[in-house]
């Protein structure tokens, strides 16, 4: 039924798109990415992400072990359901302008302290052990979104130490905010 | 490792306890449950029915081909980090009282809006063909929650006619609400 490259429609700034992006390098796909200024609801582009480890099982983003692959889905619906709608735009526009901020960093602050906590218990070099998984391809956007609110990162050494690991990657680089088509001038790097 | 019963922390009002009891009575297993009076957040209880389905894949809860599999996740997705998190309870409480209900109402019938368009091309007897999977999982207590904020669903034929469907069946009428251990008397039915 496949014919052709597939289509990713990507927004540069999105954590979802950015989500997708990496599994697709790390995947070494070809695809055409048609980009829409637009942001997406919430974690629906982790369909995407099984999709791909279904279709193209190498190198795998979900560990063999059941209790492993449970542990990275846990950790990728933290993410991209316990913080990634709450401050979303759609969601920032409803609160109002002047609430934006606190709003946001609330969302992250609670899903990090949480998230923070779980990781002393199944990080090693990544988010669990020391191979790259969905949970990972969560991580990075989300500490991306962090930035771009301003949250103190200091109470959460180990969201910090892997968000850095997994920025040194070329799979992360590639896909990263800063490096796409429709990226602005003036945010690029 | 796995040694006696599995423990399921569950609130009875919870849509996400609802889907894990759906699954857990879909697969006829028995466990333990412990109630706690307390709403958690988003869809980190989708890991726990990936889990389920990885080591208990009778009956199957995803279908098997992968593209039919995508739509169910999308589905589960949708309705489990684009609007539940969005109506839960501590979202709620900071968006303060006299806002509440309008902005629940507002965020479930945004998803259903979208639900209802999918849903067109998925749908058979229930969410994706005319098996029970995930999808329906994540359904059912989700229509259950725009009940209680009183959502009009005349727009959403599909949406009703499928959560009709699945309360009819045994796994959804044991798992419900109403018949857990911390109802309320007068939430009993």
């Amino acid at each position: 039924m496949q014919v052709g490259k597939p289509i990713l429609y990507s927004y540069f700034r999105s954590s979802c798109s950015w989500r997708v992006r990496i599994a697709l390098a790390l995947k070494n796909m070809d695809y055409e990415m048609i980009t829409i200024n637009l942001t997406k609801d919430g974690g629906q582009q982790l369909a995407i992400i099984e999709y791909l480890e279904e279709t193209r099982p190498t190198p795998r983003l979900l560990p063999q072990d059941p209790k492993k692959r449970a542990h990275v889905r846990m950790i990728s619906h933290l993410l991209a359901s316990g913080i990634q709608p709450l401050q979303n735009l759609s969601v920032l526009k409803q609160v109002g302008q002047e609430n934006q901020l606190t709003w946001a960093q609330q969302a992250i602050s609670s899903g990090f302290n949480a998230l923070e906590q779980i990781l002393q218990s199944t990080a090693g070099k990544y988010c669990v052990g020391d191979e790259v998984s969905m949970a990972d391809l969560c991580l990075a956007p989300q500490v991306a979104n962090a930035d771009r609110f301003k949250v103190d990162l200091t109470p959460y050494p180990t969201i910090s130490r892997i968000n850095k690991s997994l920025l040194a990657l070329e799979a992360f680089q590639v896909s990263h905010p800063c490096r796409q088509p429709d990226t602005p001038p003036e945010l690029r790097a």
